[in-house]
């Protein structure tokens, strides 16, 4: 970022993201490679995400519990698949001591080295599934339906803010159940927690789908995906849902008695989603001024600025503000800037660039009007609002106006940016003028789908749940073959 | 434990508490050596105490952020007395990458060797007073009020599960100041909130103090603690707060420009609770037939039980039930057992085994009457309450009546086991007999502290903060010196 301000998305998006990051001050780099340090700013945005996801998984059924965060290397071989896919890049825990060393510093104790090493969970499937092993003997046990929220690592190569960092936190649902079908309801429940989640409060509009054998997670049966559009039009996979059918059962041995006494493998699903879904609410909504913030998320939703010249009317003044923020407290996350020595125009700017929704400015004149003078984060004319009996509605009113805009705003794009294409050239020419969700029928075939990447880096994100019946009696807009599925190909993070 | 049920306290204390926590299904054995499983029901109990404690920090004008769980190995160098606390027992990473061993399994890729090791945090100290080396330039910067929920690991031998696991779950607190005297207010302040919610909210009676110079934090000038005694006598230490004066600043060279324009080193405070308070709960309250909770940390306050015995009284007694759960629904954290094939009795066991403060059992007769048929698990007759316009008031003083009940004979057996002697031996002698606090005036000497825990495995626990001035005039209990301060001495976990 130059010190006068954030790149423009046109000249280079990538740059006004790292921008956008830095001016809202959400994370700092760490000195760790590849670890991110999640600022008060940027936190507060997770934990908004946390609370709101976490009612929806109990409304839903589900307890929350913690397993270790290290896990026996040897559980790793377990699943075939699932060691293809993660058993690579992992944080791999070695020793159990530092000892002093010969320059002054310390370093690992050769004495305490660990018979096996452990390796910090890239995911808790092993673990957890082995947990399962002692828990489920009979149909009455099931079906279990358990959450997490822990940080994982994977020994990511090229890290970016939020979207991918060798450490990140996140959920990840671990359910077990006594047949298929249940597992599989399970499975597309929680994609539709996700999706409702995403755009009732992330004002993120989604599509639901299922992920090609490609892109299918390391031990699954089917993973379902919620995927949407950032504002160049590249993919964000926001969410997953993953239906492991028997497969982690029977790596684990995981068998009960139903109900008519046999003795069955045991069905499972798990699903999640992490803090890049801060980073795809900043992509999402943000602008050339800097972070723009849903209202439900934003750790500030009211910003409160006093504002006085004189000094008889600075104890006024920030009476009133105080006054303000006594009323808003209990219903809205409010925050009142009463810091000295700095110009009310200094801190409009920092306040825009955190994305804070609404700006209350409160000068004498507002506070001989009982009234306060509000300014959009999303823009237009500034306005009094009367600190009257409907206040608060007004307030709410503002705030749940702009989380619908910012909502529609993106729905708006996305439907600009997705194209239906006749041919496998008319997409590649397209994908470098204006990048966007290309819906094409296809012909099923992880070879095609490589030549693809390869040659226009763009991916299948899903075969969307909505309008799939669509490719019957059509052709592959690639190969020409009889269209099996109705695919989005798009270049996504 | 043994397949009937729990050992009493009075046989075997250490025994009762593992099976207090085995019948209450709180944690589970993990397959990595010193880290539990903490399932359902114990994870419940750590998210009140989190949900409580935040909007206490909160409140006091703290906030949240996230740091990386790894710490570069040559950080734990930097402050001298700090790692010879806690580089000795840490978890450490060596190595980013695993490969196909030619046993089929896998092994660190010795190719993936990382230049410097990584410590797994056993406390964030270090990385926090790096990055606020960045972060902190003028006096305008301060204070910095900084919160983490997060997992540490700490290499114990000895391991209890909540008391002490290789892997545990806290909050800790980093704050940055001008001045000497704020960085002492900041951790007093939250030595009472820390003490506030133990009372308030855990109904456990503890005393505030500060700890000798044996028991200080490695790193810190002064360390606070709040002391709680169990149920047999011994103390636990239930938080901690440090004055680290500017030791951290100095040792990462953290600087702020005063509003006089000299450049001094900034001032910290550091303070943390983990899940050991979990296990504090456990020991302080509960009895020979299992757990006993204070509501307000209860995952589950009310239980419903459904009783039918005819077939057409199922509909209307389970129908009722539900509506006594909508009714109490939004209110309280209730949990309707709708369990076919499973008789009453063993359903109530269960659920006081768990330590659900209220049962109400719900029958036909119960339906025509309009009432509910309560059972308390701190005992007493089984009564009927009507659900009427009082319900839900009835309940809430049912619940607030048991926990202050609770915080009661936790006072009262503090008092009856907190004794004043006047020589060494009587301490001795009475710590075998009736272990217990032991309030005396001490000469302050680090040797003749170690004299007495080799002696008798008593240690100081705190100088109270409250009766401190009581030493003057007096003569050390021990030594005969003029006694310094008023000690209190127990056996401790």
């Amino acid at each position: 970022m130059s010190q006068q301000g954030i790149t423009p998305r046109a000249t280079d998006y990538s740059q006004w993201y790292l921008d956008v990051i830095a001016a809202g001050e959400l994370v700092d780099k760490s000195p760790v490679r590849g670890c991110m340090v999640i600022k008060p700013h940027g936190y507060g945005i997770w934990e908004s995400v946390q609370q709101d996801l976490d009612a929806r998984f109990k409304a839903t059924g589900h307890v929350n519990a913690y397993f270790p965060m290290f896990i026996p290397q040897s559980f790793l071989s377990k699943e075939a698949e699932h060691v293809e896919g993660f058993a690579k890049e992992c944080a791999l825990v070695t020793h159990h001591r530092l000892r002093s060393s010969a320059d002054g510093g310390v370093e690992p104790d050769p004495a305490a080295k660990l018979e096996e090493p452990l390796v910090v969970r890239p995911t808790s499937e092993t673990i957890i599934w082995h947990m399962y092993g002692k828990w489920i003997k009979s149909h009455r046990d099931l079906p279990l339906l358990i959450n997490q929220w822990a940080n994982v690592v994977r020994w990511e190569m090229r890290t970016r803010p939020f979207l991918r960092t060798a450490e990140f936190l996140w959920q990840e649902g671990h359910t077990a159940h006594a047949t298929k079908d249940e597992a599989v309801d399970e499975a597309t429940r929680m994609l539709g927690v996700y999706s409702d989640f995403a755009h009732e409060t992330l004002a993120i509009p989604v599509i639901p789908g299922v992920k090609s054998a490609t892109e299918r997670f390391a031990g699954a049966d089917e993973t379902y995906t919620i995927e949407a559009m950032m504002q160049n039009g590249w993919a964000l996979q926001a969410g997953t849902s993953h239906f492991l059918a028997q497969n982690f059962a029977k790596a684990f041995d995981v068998t009960f008695q139903s109900a008519e006494g046999s003795l069955e493998h045991v069905w499972a699903t798990s699903w999640g989603v992490s803090t890049r879904l801060v980073g795809a609410v900043i992509m999402a909504h943000s602008d050339d001024t800097g972070l723009v913030l849903p209202p439900k998320v934003a750790p500030i939703q009211v910003v409160l600025v006093p504002i006085w010249r004189k000094d008889e009317d600075k104890v006024r003044v920030l009476d009133f503000a105080k006054d303000v923020q006594a009323k808003l407290g209990p219903n809205f996350r409010v925050h009142l800037d009463a810091r000295e020595k700095m110009k009310p125009g200094a801190k409009y700017f920092e306040w825009e660039r955190k994305g804070v929704p609404l700006r209350f400015e409160i000068g004498p004149r507002d506070v001989d009007n009982n009234a306060v003078f509000c300014a959009r984060r999303t823009g237009g004319p500034k306005f009094g609002i009367p600190v009257d009996g409907d206040f608060l509605s007004t307030v709410e009113t503002e705030l749940s106006t702009m989380q619908q805009g910012l909502l529609d705003a993106a729905l708006e794009r996305r439907k600009a940016n997705t194209h239906r294409v006749d041919s496998y050239d008319a997409m590649k020419q397209k994908m470098d003028e204006a990048p966007g969700f290309f819906l094409v029928p296809w012909h099923d075939d992880a070879e095609k789908e490589r030549e693809i990447k390869d040659d226009c880096k763009a991916t299948i994100r899903c075969f969307p749940i909505e309008g799939q019946s669509e490719f019957e009696g059509k052709t592959c807009f690639y190969s020409g073959r009889p269209a099996t599925h109705m695919a989005i190909f798009a270049r996504a993070y």
